[in-house]
């Protein structure tokens, strides 16, 4: 006989979509009459670990649906990852509060933490029921077709950099470097290359998969600036040189013990203007790219409700130990459904870009296009240039 | 008896709406079975030099209504500041083309060039009508209550942060800079502060027009941190400390001599990691606070629409050497409508923030609130923080 009440805990950066996915499953056990305690870890994996749990049984129904329009981790998040010594600490506060159902919501750390808490309590003979519910922007988990958080990401990014490419041959008096975010995953990144398609900028665009030959960037850069039309380049936040390394980054050492990457915008600036003589400036939305509501793609929104509500359904079922994962079709038309993976083959593993999307180095192909387009989703913009 | 063409340029920086002028004049010019043709400069002062207009006259209508959704410019603009020795070439242009209506869409820099067009058409007996169309996010313009433009920067600003704060607060690990446009005129950044009002987030704004104690600024940002709520700080581009000089600059010089500043966010960013030694991360959206469609504000969008049609109605009805200009009422709800005011007294001057509206260096009053709110407009989010 396992516990009888619900906790649900975020890991990891947020989406601008997270927020739906606890939308998905509060309202999935209300449907099913639930009949325990919904709890939401403050803070995620901190909150566990101190038994610092907010009580959403009865949260009014109108607050729940404002899950919808607010970015950022509603319950909040961290980025602490699990030692060995806070499993028992974590088993204890699931026994504390009597929880049968633990569902956590994040990326590959937040994935493995699942699968060993899942690990750990069959060990233990608890009957608790685990599901993962995918979430990250990078959208870099295997097993599923894409994750919930990256259409979003990805419509940001194709949007805002087609205004930025409108602005850039405007106003062409400068090249415009935009950052987009991804340390190791260049998908988000490829999404702003649609401004090429939606605009008449010339676009180039770099992402971390691809190590890139400076010389060669900028002499690409000359060239495409050369044509005399304003030009747009944009940039992963990890992109690495030919040594392997971050063109840039911040100083900042993570817990991990890696050097965090970012300012690769400033950094190409500063050799646009330094070693090439042209004008230049560099953007950096960062954060934004995950967090500007006004960009959510309504796929994405409705398959992050989904991936929330289905992984209610099927922990109250009796699943355990999976994650939800999408299953998407995309001829005739789009169409996705939610199904079960097993955790064991999901955490510790990553998606990267395929390097054969990417040509000539900077620009993005037709199969990408193919494959982001519904997720990016909605009516794409239509510009009226007269010039 | 005078030229019988419209002719409408772009000067500086786009907007959001600026197009949304384009639109309104030119929807004016047909309402009003306009007979002449109707040209666009291409790419502002620069296609008026080069006598290398576009025509508008047949553009399908189906276009002209895009230009709602489109940011920058339709038609490109420049920053090309005109010499003495262009005005006599202004005039062949407006003479070879027969042009009897000539809007100009701009700032400060544009409202002189108007100012000095209309003077010069007098002078040789010209019957050229000349009206002044503001534009500028920066919201500097004088005898106007505001520019069209600045309620769309203003909102992108206001949402942008609170998503942002919301972000810095629902995973607190690092203090969130970001910075907004405005190399002199802080109203843009002044609307960030509306996240403290939509978050439980702190906020801490700072702007162009007081300079900052650098010292200061950190032991505030050191104690607003200590709270452990997170911690957002907003900054103009063009923010100055004590010695009077930009925080950071882009080490670009512009037409006028003057290093343009930016770079002020990762120059704060740098600060806190340095000599604080708490984690920081800087964002910059840079142009997208003036490309983002999907905050552009409806009041804007309306307002800048009317400001086209507008001069367009004052042009054809025999006015000259005027601007439009918004009159606005607050009570007892908002209201407003264009008038006329002279170039003259609008070229060459600046409306700042006004200091007393800034409160303890970096908190905005509830007077500038008063004011902004029916101009960032529509409806404001309201987010579930259940944390």
């Amino acid at each position: 006989m396992g516990g009888k009440n619900i906790l649900i805990a975020h890991g990891g950066g947020p989406t601008a979509v997270i927020n739906r996915s606890l939308q998905g499953a509060v309202e999935a056990a209300r449907s099913l009459k639930f009949g325990g305690k919904i709890y939401a870890a403050r803070f995620g994996a901190e909150g566990i670990l101190a038994g610092d749990l907010i009580d959403l049984t009865d949260v009014p129904a109108q607050t729940i649906a404002r899950l919808d329009g607010t970015p950022a981790s509603a319950i909040g998040s961290c980025r602490r990852k699990l030692a060995d010594a806070d499993y028992p600490i974590v088993l204890d506060t699931l026994k504390k509060f009597d929880v049968g159902y633990f569902f956590y919501n994040g990326g590959n750390d937040s994935m493995d933490t699942c699968h060993k808490v899942d690990e750990l309590a069959k060990r233990e003979g608890l009957a608790l029921r685990v599901i993962g519910i995918p979430k990250t922007m990078d959208n870099d988990l295997v097993l599923t077709d894409h994750c919930p958080g990256f259409g979003s990401a990805a419509r940001f990014a194709a949007i805002s950099a087609s205004e930025l490419a409108l602005d850039a041959s405007a106003l062409p008096i400068h090249v415009v470097v935009a950052e987009y975010m991804g340390r190791n995953a260049g998908w988000v990144t490829a999404a702003s290359a649609l401004a090429a398609r939606l605009t008449n900028c010339p676009v180039l665009t770099y992402l971390p998969e691809l190590a890139v030959d400076e010389d060669k960037m900028l002499s690409d850069i000359e060239n495409a600036w050369a044509q005399g039309r304003g030009l747009l380049v944009t940039v992963s936040e990890g992109l690495r040189g030919l040594d392997g390394k971050p063109l840039a980054d911040t100083g900042i050492v993570d817990g991990f013990g890696h050097v965090i990457p970012g300012g690769t915008a400033q950094h190409v600036t500063d050799a646009i203007i330094r070693k090439l003589g042209i004008k230049s400036r560099a953007e950096k939305p960062g954060l934004l790219g995950r967090a500007a509501m006004a960009y959510a793609s309504e796929v994405d929104r409705t398959e992050a409700y989904d991936a929330g509500s289905a992984a209610v359904y099927a922990a109250l079922s009796g699943r355990s130990g999976s994650m939800v994962s999408i299953r998407a079709e995309r001829t005739p038309v789009y169409a996705s459904s939610m199904e079960l993976v097993p955790l064991a083959e999901v955490a510790n593993a990553e998606k990267t870009f395929p390097l054969e999307w990417i040509e000539d180095g900077n620009r993005i192909g037709d199969a990408f296009f193919d494959y982001a387009l519904p997720l990016i989703g909605g009516q794409l913009p239509q510009y009226a240039i007269l010039r």
